[in-house]
């Protein structure tokens, strides 16, 4: 089974509950604006720019990235709860 | 009988009541967003860029597609109520 | 006489109180956003695009046509009360 | 004396209080949006678009048009309140 | 001395408690948008277009123009208090 | 120490308290929309049109320069505080 | 590891507390807008123009900067909290 992002979506799988991610990163309760890290699992194939050329994404499958808490799609897939997202709303890649 | 939609709108079927569906996707009753799954009935030929030219649509008659609850326009038709939303709302095909 | 729709507007005539229409739709009272089926009367020349060139519109006269019921503005026509509305209203077209 | 209206405006002289119009117009009181009928006086230069060039005007000196009620200037001209009002808000042409 | 107005911006010096002007215009007190009439004393040299050359701007030195009583920007010049306004808020040159 | 504003900013020097000023301008309390006079201190390199070129700036370190009272960011400075508002909003140049 | 904000995103190190900062610049708790010092310390690949281009950023790692306190997002690093802005947000570079 496949599931293909439209457009400039990604979909991301959270990383939830990790005190200390990966990258180094601690995701506090108090910050205002708190990201989210997580997985790309799926890739659209970009938005239009005003001339009709697709914009390349900024992310490949199996990225770790930072998100907006706020905002995108949840996608209930195989069990889990996937978010789809829209490209623009990837704050960052965390290697 | 056809029903050819106009600019950058697809006519699709909705799939409810399903549990679980085709694609192994369980839409649950309490997403905030809640996504529907649905097939393709019809496509129109694409909205104009700046230039004039039609950006190509994204799904074609007959995919499964996932696309938010809200927005677009329930079309009656043959006794069923179909609805009639923009490419852009499609979210992803699930195939 | 002759009625010319300018810009990107269309005149149509709406077709009310059919139950059931041509193309076999029905019109109920509770769709939230309830299309109206209508027959293209007059075309105008096409809005323009950014660089100064008319977009083509996508409906013709005689056309059969689904638009929102909200928008637009009556023109009282030899008894008749007309609707002008935008090419980017149309819904779809009806065969 | 000239009057010239600058950038895509045109200035209209309304005709007020006919029951029926020379293009068999009826005006009702009650309509949601009333256009209004009035004849062109002048004609500005066009507006520009994205490069710079302007776009052609809708209408020339002498045409019979409908617009919509709402917005415009009104310039008082020799005794007359014409209404100075921008091409797009043209409706239509009466031939 | 000398006062330039930057982008598309027109400074104009107001003709106040003329009842009729040299144009042969009534300025009267119940228009629901009145206009001003007024003359240019500088122009600047044009606002960008999206590909980045400037517009030309519609009026010169010494033009008798009409234009909407409400925004721009007073400025104080040798005892006057004179008007700068964008050339899009100049609705039409009087000649 | 240099200070280098970025994009369409320039930093300017206001010049408060001076009834009237070295280009004749007398600054009332009263005016409805008060410009101020300054002098520019650091100029941006100019912000982007669509097509990613740098528009050019209006004004140059030594300008005399009109602009809204109201908008930018306060900059401290040495002492003093600076202004640093956006090319666009300047009104005019005095000279 | 490595941390790479994307689009025209700027990964900043806020300095605060500093009275008198390395650049001369006392950031005072009273400005109705007080802008923040800050070291650069990762840069996105530009946001693209409308025809598809990456636009330059305006700054580079290591670069000291002034930007809003407002907006942008905190993001947790190594027990620090950085800040992730738009380059549009950054008004000046000190040096």
């Amino acid at each position: 089974m496949a599931f293909t992002p439209l457009h400039d979506r990604v979909l991301v799988r959270r990383i939830e509950g990790e005190e200390k991610t990966k990258g180094g990163l601690i995701i506090p309760d108090t910050a205002k604006e708190k990201p989210i890290e997580g997985e790309v699992v799926a890739v659209g194939p970009g938005g239009f720019n005003s001339t009709g050329s697709r914009l390349p994404m900024s992310v490949k499958v199996g990225d770790r990235v930072l998100f907006a808490k706020w905002g995108g799609t949840e996608i209930p897939y195989g069990g889990e709860e996937l978010l789809c997202i829209k490209d623009a709303e990837i704050i960052a890649i965390v290697e």
